[in-house]
Order: C-alpha cells, then structure tokens, then sequence
C-alpha cells in the first residue's frame, strides 16, 4: 500500500502558494510548512484543521531559516543548531495538532535542507537528532546517505518517489527554484511504474532505481491539481486511504 | 509560599541579554522567551538545560513578533491570529522541553503583550485560548482585566508582584524599554512587605494592593543578580523551594 | 492635470502579490514597496527596471515592519525609531534608482502607517522627518491630520483620491486587510467626479470633500487589470501622461 | 599612509555589540553594519552620528541575510540575487549618511560573504556590480580571487591586514564565530610588521606576505579597545589622521 504526500501550507500572510483546499481531498499525507520558509501560524493552523476535515495525517515539513529564499537556499549549518531549529519547529506545529487534536505523522525535511542530507552526513544526523525526540518516521529517498544515516540511527525511514520532478540517471532529482508544470498523464505512468517496478527513467535515458512508499506531489507545480488527480487515479490501486 | 520568577533566554544568536547563569540558582521558575521577542533555537534549548540543572521550573514567555523591539511596542492584533502566534511559541518551547524530559509549567505573556492583555479583552481571552491548549497556570497581576478574564475562563491564576519595577498609585506598572538600576535592599523589602502584607508603595506615596504568589525580579536590570540576591533572602521563610 | 499612482513591486521571494506588468502601463506613479510590508531586493529591482521600461516615476512606499501582517497592523512607535525606519527603507530604494539612472519621484506611507499618519501627530512628523532628507513630495490625503502637518512642515503636498476604496461620510476611508473587487466602471465614475467636483458619495449616502492631485489604484484587489482600465479612461482628458 | 578600520554599528534593537563609542575615536574608517547580519535603522543613523562627531569616515558593511548567525553562515547565492541584497542595504545607509551629510567611503562585505568572495568568483562579481554603482573602493585581502575580481574590474581596492585575527601559512584568515582576546602588544607588533615589511607569522609558523594599506581591528574581540589602543600606537607614524 502507498501513500500520497504533498506539502501543504506554505501560504504567508496575504501572500498564497498552492491551492491547498483542491489538493487535500487528493492526498494522505500532509507536510506542514513550519514558518522558517513559508507559512506561519495562521495558515498552519489552518492547514491542520483542513487537514483533519479531509481525514489526512499531518507530518512536519520543516526547514532552513530562510523565508525570502523559501528555503531553497543552502546554508552552512552545524549539527547542533539545525537540530535546535528543526526542534522549535516541529514543537511549533505540535501545538497546532495538539489544538485539534491529531497526533505528528512523519517529518519530511524541505528543500535545500533534503538535499543537504543527501550529500552531508552531519546534516542527516541532525535531522535523526530531531527525529529521536519526536519519533515518527523519517520521508526520503531511497539509496541516498540520509537512507543511511536515517536507518543506521533506527527511524523507520518511507522512501518517496517525485511524480513531478525529474530524476538524473544517478539517482539524483532536478530541483529548480520554481516548478514548472509536468503533464499529469506521464505523471501517473511514472508514479506507477516507481511502485510496480521500482525504477523511473532518468532525464539521460537510463532507467534509475527507486523505491514508493509513498509518491510525493507539489502544491506549486502550476498544474498541481490536475497532476494529483491524475497520480492519484493512476496509483488508486495501491492507496490504503482509497475507497 | 511563593516562588521566584524570571525571564529567561533572551540572549539571541551572537547578542546576549541578561546573566542567565547567574540567574537561575536564585529563581523557581523560569519564564523561557520563544523566540518572537528574543531568544532562538539554540538559546531556548540551552536555557531549558539550564533549568534542568538548577532543579527550576520552565514556563514559556511568548511575545508579540517583533524582534527588534523586543516585543515592547503594542501591535493592532486580533483574538486568533494572536492566539495562533501562542500556540506556535510554546508549541516551540515545548519540543525542547520534550527534549529534555520536562513539563511545561505555566505561561507568562511578554512585555506589551502583558500590558495589552490588562486593557483589551480580546487580548486576555487569546492568551486563554493558546492556555486552553497547554493547559497550564496564568501568570499575571492582580485586579487586572486579564485576571478577571484569566479566572472567568476557568484559568489557575498565579499572582505576581514585581520587585525590581515601579507601581503607580493606580496600581499599574511602571514599564520602560530598558530598565534601570534598583536598590537591592529595598526591592527585598518591598517583594517581602507584599507577600505579608498585600501592598505596596505606589511612586505618588499611596498604598497599592497586591498580591505575591509569586516575585518577579528581571536579568536585564543592570544589577539584576544582586537583586535576586537581595530579593531571595529577603523572601527566604517564604520560599517554595528553599532548603 | 492628474496622475494616477498605484502601489508596486509587493511580491516577495516566490510569493507574488499583484499582476504588476499588466498594471505598470495604466499609471503614471509607482509607489515601490521596500521590504517591510513586501518585497525584497529582487522584486525592488525588477520593479524599479519595469517602471523605468514604461516611463512610470518611482516613488517609496515604505512601512511599518511587518512583513507577516502586510503592514497593516498598527504598531506602537516613537517619532525618531520611525523616522529612522523610514530613511531606511527608502535609502534602500534609493539605491535600485541609482542603478538604474532614476530620482526618486515621491514618498506614500504605507497601510497602518498612512492611517497613523492622520491620526496621530508625532508619526506625521516622523515621515516629514524623513522627507526632509529625501526633499520629495508627500502623497496624502485631503483634511487629515498629515496634510496639514505636512504642509506645515512646508512639504509638497499630493492629494491622491482612491478609485477602489470606500469614504465614510467623515471623509475616512474604509481599509481592510485584503480588498475586494469593485466595479470597474464605477471606480471610473467615482474618478472623474473626485476631479471634476470634488467630491464623492460616502458610505452612510452624504457626500464628501476629496481631492484628485492623483488617483491611487489598487494592484491587489481581485479585478485591479480592468479597474485600473477603466479609470485611466474614464479619467483620461486629465491625464498628464496620456498621449 | 595606512588607517584604521574597524566593524562598527552591530548592535541590535537592545542587544548590544561591541563598544562603538570607545573605538570610534581610535579608528580612521568605520564598516558600518546595515541590518542583515546586525544593527538596525536606529543603530546605524547612531553609527552614522558617532563617526561623524569622531571625523571618522564611513563605509558600507553588508552581510548574507542571516540576523541569526550574525551573517556567519555560508549561504548558496547567485550573483544577481546577492548583487541586489548589496544594492539595498548600502542604499539603506546612504539614507543615514544623507542625513548626516556625508559620503560613503567605501565598501567591506562582512563575515561568510568576505569570506566566499575569495572562493567563489560570481560572489565577487556580485559585490563589484554592487560597488559599480556606488562607485567607492573596495576592502579585501591581497592575493585572493576578490583582489584579483576587483582589480579586474577596475574598482580601486584597499587591501586589510588583520592585526587581531590569526593568518594560516597559506595566507588565509582564521575565523570563528566568536572572537577570543588577543595580546594587545602582539597586535600592535604584527600590524607595524605587516605595514613595513607586508609579512605576518602564519600558524604553522612560516611568513606569509600580505598588505597593510589598511589595518583592521574588531569591536567584539572581548578586550577589543585595549587592542585598538596598543594597534594605533604602534602604527602611528604611519597614520593618516594622526595628529
């Protein structure tokens, strides 16, 4: 059985990103921005109780410090501070889920912090020193050093798979500051394959292998919601939250 | 009995603010900023650690969002966005709280946003709102609107009096930006008469009434640790946790 | 002769607030959002090089700092912090002016700040303060508190009328935090006759006395593209730009 | 003629950084902070005052947008989008030195970005493109990639020796986030050193040669005046203000 997750609330003060209200009703797992690169409390308070409205878990999606750059920007962090601002935010949202009522589901670190993870061992602890006080399972992608690190240290670890982004035939994924759209159909072939077969074709030709614990799908693909619905029809098979 | 109270972990990145080290031998509870006012991940979870060591008990001390002015100019703000900014401050302080195996203790609100909560009453019921959540004891002062608020609500209300601040004859306080200097002997004498008493010197020569479940003393007085001092011993018969 | 003047360059990192390119050439003023209620240095930049491609003059357009509340939060500020705050944010404009060979046309207070302006004295004086140094025009409102502070102070005043909002029949206008469409052809009527009569109809159905140096439309409400339309025609024969 | 130079105006709302008014009198040029890594409207235009009343000229000292980190963290940055955060905060304190009326000096990019701008050839482009406009030299280090970026494009620079931090035999500086003490005499013998024979003792205990148009000292080195004293009396000769 997979799960689908997208992050959810990353709306700031008047400002929007992704229609969350749309996407909901399309996925089983919610990750929450946690106000470092986008929402703040209103609209994560929001974003749970529209979450619980639709029957979906919340996990915590939180970040780097950096709201201008929406976290899509590396910086230089040592183990000890980023696990002190991973911590905060996910206690942050803990208050939220507290307020309604509802239990933390996952952590899925976002953006640069994911993939510095992949690639700085003090980073992928950090995030596991976070991840001990919570106790919830860690999102990430198979075959990277933060699989490693994740299940060296003991967290259940849900590898994903992007329905929307590219993989480079090393296993890589090509992220870019904004997304652009991808078409929904090929989405849902992707996504089923990854779950079938375990593998994705890469952008240089080659076939990369993956793992679908879970599809992950973003709310500010400017077609977002045609491609979850288009994933979600695609893998209806699969998803232990399908009717 | 009554306790010792104190704002703790203002200190904010490379700036630091108040000689917490010092501090928190002579104190019982320590009122922990989250961050919106001063403090950050890293402080927090060091001032909690802190409390740990010294056997003191944390309570979180969120703020209006403003940095810069160290949460001490008023802001136009409604019952749930304020609300909404609490539960995401002490939802923060809980996770290192968590982390260190501890409890929350109470919530105190900070600066402008203690004063606003004795004039507005929307003000007073979002901080109950946030204290619905967490389920702590308010503190607050006496014959305010927040502790009729306070108590309305169904809130344990814990009274305290200010040792190191000024009242006037009306009974408010007499709150600057940055504090100055007090006499430690006297800021005893006063912290003592209004626990055995139940009154204080307003600056105008009259009476005012109080009440002292609690004494409050502040680390960013300029002799703020000599004032503890002075304050705890004059106190000591009454103190919760002296030995 | 009028102009009409809208606020720009609100976007902030990813966020987008306003279709300023579609809006750019309908006006003839850009007031520059300087990154305390929105924008950032990109988004300041770009505006700037779009205003210039159009032939639009700059203005600042600074605020309070609340990037969370959009500035329209009234905050609690002394005269000198403010002022600061103000030279501040439009030296910063300054600066993406130089780069592109530009003056700086004007100074509009933004959101609570522009509603401050006309209530309360020292805040007035605070943005004289500022103009002082930058020796530019002040946009304002007719019968207010800043207009006469302002021309007291011996600034040139602009009396900007607003095409989109709506007048109390005390002359105040109604401001929430996000705008809702208007009618477009009545923005336009309400227009011509601010700057033919001088007047408009308040709410409560009296009319009220405005001025039309210059008509500010809004790049935030829903339908801004064709409210802005339909006042550049409407007041067309007025216009000191139009061809 | 070699000057003084010293980072100055790093205080923050009530934080406070080093001690401005007793260094300002023994320096020649001050890099002022301009609100990314420290400082804030208020401090700077006080900055601005102080340097003014000591005849002490001013340059811009901007940062990477990290309050937190004290602008001590690497962060990844294109060139246009640094380019643009330059622009505006050497812009913000044009606004305070137009107030004062005085000129800006010149330019020091502070912390992590001094640092990247001798690694990464598009920070060192950003700072110059940032510097076309303001059209004032350059602070840096001999024999770095920023030298050779700036000489390149033809901006005047002026080259530091660091009389309190410590050099590595390959000629690069030791940084750490917080300043230790150091021997105020050793501080004066190595900047006389560097100003006569341009050569300093690296770490590992070779001669590194280095350039001296420029000594720099810090403010939040804890015995900072004592070592600005002992560093201008040993370099007087050689001062251009010295009376």
């Amino acid at each position: 059985m997979v799960a689908i997750n997208c992050d959810m609330g990353e709306s700031y003060g008047l400002y929007s990103m992704g229609d969350d209200k749309a996407m909901m009703p399309l996925i089983s797992l919610a990750n929450v921005a946690c106000g470092f690169h986008g929402s703040d409390p209103n609209h994560m308070h929001d974003t749970v109780r529209l979450a619980k409205a639709s029957n979906v878990k919340v996990g915590a999606h939180p970040s780097l410090p950096d709201l201008q750059g929406f976290g899509r920007r590396e910086m230089k962090m040592e183990r000890e501070e980023l696990a002190n601002i991973l911590i905060y935010q996910i206690g942050a949202l803990m208050g939220f889920l507290k307020a309604e009522d509802m239990e933390l589901n996952h952590i899925k670190p976002h953006g640069a912090l994911y993939g510095m993870a992949s690639r700085e061992e003090h980073i992928a602890h950090a995030i596991c020193d976070a991840a001990d006080i919570y106790k919830v399972p860690l999102l990430g992608m198979v075959n990277t050093l933060h699989e490693k690190v994740y299940q060296e240290r003991g967290h259940t670890f849900i590898a994903e798979y992007y329905a929307d982004l590219f993989y480079r035939d090393d296993g890589g994924l090509i992220i870019t500051r904004q997304h652009d759209p991808v078409d929904p159909e090929e989405a849902g072939i992707r996504a089923l394959r990854a779950i079938e077969e375990g593998k994705t074709k890469g952008t240089g030709g080659g076939d990369v292998v993956v793992r679908a614990d879970c599809i992950c799908v973003h709310s500010d693909t400017p077609n977002a919601v045609e491609v979850a619905h288009a994933v979600r029809e695609a893998v209806k098979p699969y998803l232990a939250d399908a009717a």
